[in-house]
């Protein structure tokens, strides 16, 4: 079956960088004589049949802004047999005959089931910051998030050094590492403490003495948010209540889902925007767009639709020798 | 007296702008002929004896840096006229005869008892973030948190739109109104929380809600931290606990005291490190750069040890009417 | 007679911090139970008849764009007296009953004749990034276009240091010194040429080589546009010539115009946007917002339509002071 | 032979990011017990014997930094047998027994004779923003000078948009393709010369007449400087002469090679620099630090002697899809 009219939707957690996804795969489309329907809202504004024709317009001058013009939602009811039904049939009847999802693993498990249960043509393109999907290096947003936590850290680091502190600096990606490692990497943090440490909190604070011996005017922790945000506040007591060490807490929170994506987010997205058209007309569903060995690639949905983290833990070791 | 080796210190918060107030002191003292010691950790470090001999040199490549290359303190002892005493003693061993304090009411109280209790020559340059001291409309590094808080609502504007949220966002400032009032209009935010209003949360929750029927995609307050920082998390749980609102919180954090400093902040403290000099060269003392009307000009140092929220309080009429 | 539609264009270059300013207008006048038509691409869309009708969402997430929503542009028609006849027929033929005109000293001269030679009424807000027009300190634009400049020449200083090299950094303004007085005292520069400075190319090197000798890695010197861009390339090539000096050249140019405007233009043309509503729906016509002693107001509109040097003139000793 | 004492250089055009480099060089030899020499001004500052010992603190707080604590410079001297026997006496008199040297493929052509002359120990880092070597799929600078040129045209997007214009806009990287392919694809560019086009100026002037048709409102096109910059001037004067048509000129220069270095340049660099020492310390010479396949690794240093603009040259067709 040939298809004539793609819809494309946004789904879970924005990630700067899906505007150029979304741009691509309009222009590509319709460099392919092909159209394409906005979903608004995910799978949720899907079920409530929110839609809008994309023209070129539509996605005029939309590269360099974070978000996304599509909106995007997490949907429970999409979990549900019945409601992924009616979405097929929603779909169906606005004549769209193949669906392009941005998202994570959790959208993309909803996808794989359109394609089980009604062999609804589906692409996945990874979008989120977090950087935690199994078989791709890359999920679009990850560097616009590391970018805006580097430069809060710099910022941070100003009036650590100005005031000879010891700050906690709490970073996003919930189980995933990634943004962690890559974030102390790049500001010459003096420790990093992953999502599942149990936190050595008498060697955080030898650490931080050691600094201070050896002449070190500030110390710069990153903390991996983990499962639930806030565990930089239970460090920080800790540290003060058994050691009387004064630490200061920032939780960098949500400046790092929005503004405008950087070079590579941009480029990845662009590049994966593209192939997913092309992956669609050209019958090989269903897939998803993937970075890997450094290239942008299509690979099996399948091997996408789990949690992975094992992009940055190999780079721990070169953490903690630059640390020192 | 002639004044012929200038003290410099850096008291309080840092702010940034502090480095081009210290390099213009160093530069004009220099091309009139007068040596400068740099007096590293504010009194705390003066009364530790922790000096450094300033040359143009030291100031080089310093005008683009937050933070403050000789690093600041709060001193609970400078409070006791003893150690004030002994400050004198060291200053004067050190055979320096004016000195020159960058910092923000509190530490210019300390400089005040410096002159009536020894008549050892002071010249004060305001520098907090806050811009809440009495008789000046600006103060060093006010800008730079302003626009800093500004660019990371721009981003949280992205992610909030995205998902049609609500978020709270609190900026810095303690008890002053002008960080919040200023982002608050610089970013169209739809609703600012001063320091001290009581949270009217049926007001916050019809204006919300009205937003979202005239079709608002989203909603963001700015909270200004007020006396203990973390005060929207209260309200995040009286919104969604009463009014069943999810609203998010971003607390902005010590990022807004950090970075670049923006133009003005190097601008203004640039002229006010060069009054500064001039002021105790001429024997202009106890005195404060200010800026009234627009101007920097000097003014008596008793007019700015009390703190004062009086910048911008004039514009919550003009916050109100552009949130509509 | 009462205002009950007010149109709204911008003329000449365009200036970060128009759209708040065309935000501000449709804000307060909504508020005011006022309709505001757009007027596109200035006075030529005016003759054109380019409107479009301005609502809450047309001014929807614009205050952090650069450029300008109605765009811009220059019209020579607009100079002759039966054009601006059309222009008036057109406006009452659409019900537009005042006028509101963001742009220079030569957008304010048209509308000046609008109201000497139809009563039509008219406010004026100054937005241009060269800060050259009489009677106002401020002219929308400005600092963004200042602080893009100081970023680039931060980074420039990189390079020049790295290689221990002189740069001429060439920043906009035409015949206005602003810019380059502002930028020179912001980013440390060695010199700044001024737009009507016959330039002394002995002294240039003179002080270009006593830098060198003190130790100095690098020299920047800033040198304003003036009438026509690029005059920087003939001092490189005198100083090559007579001097063998060797200086790289960096031409700003429109980067200066573009990006989000920073905090002051974003709060200074809000207040405009404000004001200028006011003003129409009070009768205070012809008017134009200006900042005198630092503070937002009206003045009579004969007193902006010229260009004046004014604002920064006073700082180049400072200037000098401190790049010794 | 057990290398003791690691000298270190930069040598050519200066790039974002190899102040990361020199700090993991001096971060892992200590922490594995070795001396590190710094070498100022590369092998001009070799030849004069230009050293500095490096300790933790001479890397403290530059891993955000611009540009190279280190200097740089270009020695044609060093291309003759004579100065580099010196060069080798020099550096065994210093009790230095291996060299990593930050550059481009010139530069490693000066380290391979070392080795070939004098069985020196060598490995290269490349540093480059033009992203030109042979056997790399990366140099350090090359993201953070695209980032610069990124944000350059996102502003002048602003203004073109707000004035419908067509801009040149020239970037740097000579005859590599590497940065305009890039920028071209990241800012949604209508057209990208890239340095070897003979351009047609016929195909330019349809290509924009037909966005202007379809109602673009600007067009940027994103101008390789080629050997020689400036050629935009010669398009800007042939599209006025022969087809009327108005491009105004933006030159990006000097920012591209400045700023603070963005994640993958601090990333990578770091990753660099440890390895450089890893395999000096492992007798793994001479080599050079490589990206292959998206991973940093080691090759030998006679693969990266010479130029390629292989890196971005496969995505010009994606740019032309999506500029359609």
């Amino acid at each position: 079956m040939t298809v004539k009219n793609i819809g494309i939707l946004c789904s879970g957690g924005d990630s700067p960088g899906m505007n150029c996804a979304i741009r691509a795969v309009v222009r590509t489309a319709i460099s392919r004589g092909i159209q394409v329907t906005g979903i608004k809202r995910g799978y949720a504004g899907l079920l409530r049949g929110e839609f809008m024709q994309m023209n070129l317009s539509s996605v005029g001058n939309i590269i360099q802004r974070g978000g996304t013009i599509l909106q995007t939602s997490r949907s429970p009811e999409f979990q549900k047999v019945e409601f992924r039904k009616k979405a097929v049939d929603i779909l169906r009847a606005q004549h769209i005959d193949g669906l392009i999802i941005i998202g994570g693993d959790g959208s993309f498990n909803g996808a794989m089931a359109l394609w089980k249960e009604h062999q609804f043509p589906v692409v996945g393109i990874p979008g989120t910051i977090d950087n935690d999907i199994s078989n791709t290096e890359y999920t679009i947003g990850f560097n616009t998030a590391v970018q805006t936590a580097i430069e809060a850290v710099d910022r941070i680091r100003d009036t650590a050094h100005s005031h000879a502190r010891t700050f906690l600096v709490e970073v996003m990606g919930r189980n995933s590492s990634a943004i962690a490692l890559k974030v102390g990497v790049c500001t010459g943090a003096e420790n990093i403490l992953l999502p599942h440490d149990k936190v050595n909190h008498q060697k955080l604070v030898d650490d931080i003495n050691r600094g201070i011996a050896r002449g070190k005017e500030s110390s710069i922790i990153i903390v991996a948010e983990g499962p639930v945000a806030g565990r930089s506040y239970d460090i920080q007591h800790v540290l003060k209540d058994m050691y009387h060490l004064d630490a200061h807490v920032a939780i960098l929170g949500h400046i790092q889902r929005g503004g405008s994506p950087v070079a590579d987010d941009r480029f990845i997205a662009s590049q994966m925007g593209n192939m997913a058209v092309e992956a669609l007309l050209g019958g090989n569903v269903p897939s998803v767009t993937v970075v890997q060995k450094g290239k942008v690639l299509m690979t099996d949905l399948a091997n996408c639709t789990t949690k992975a983290d094992h992009n940055y833990i190999e780079y721990s070791g070169l953490a903690e020798t630059l640390s020192i």
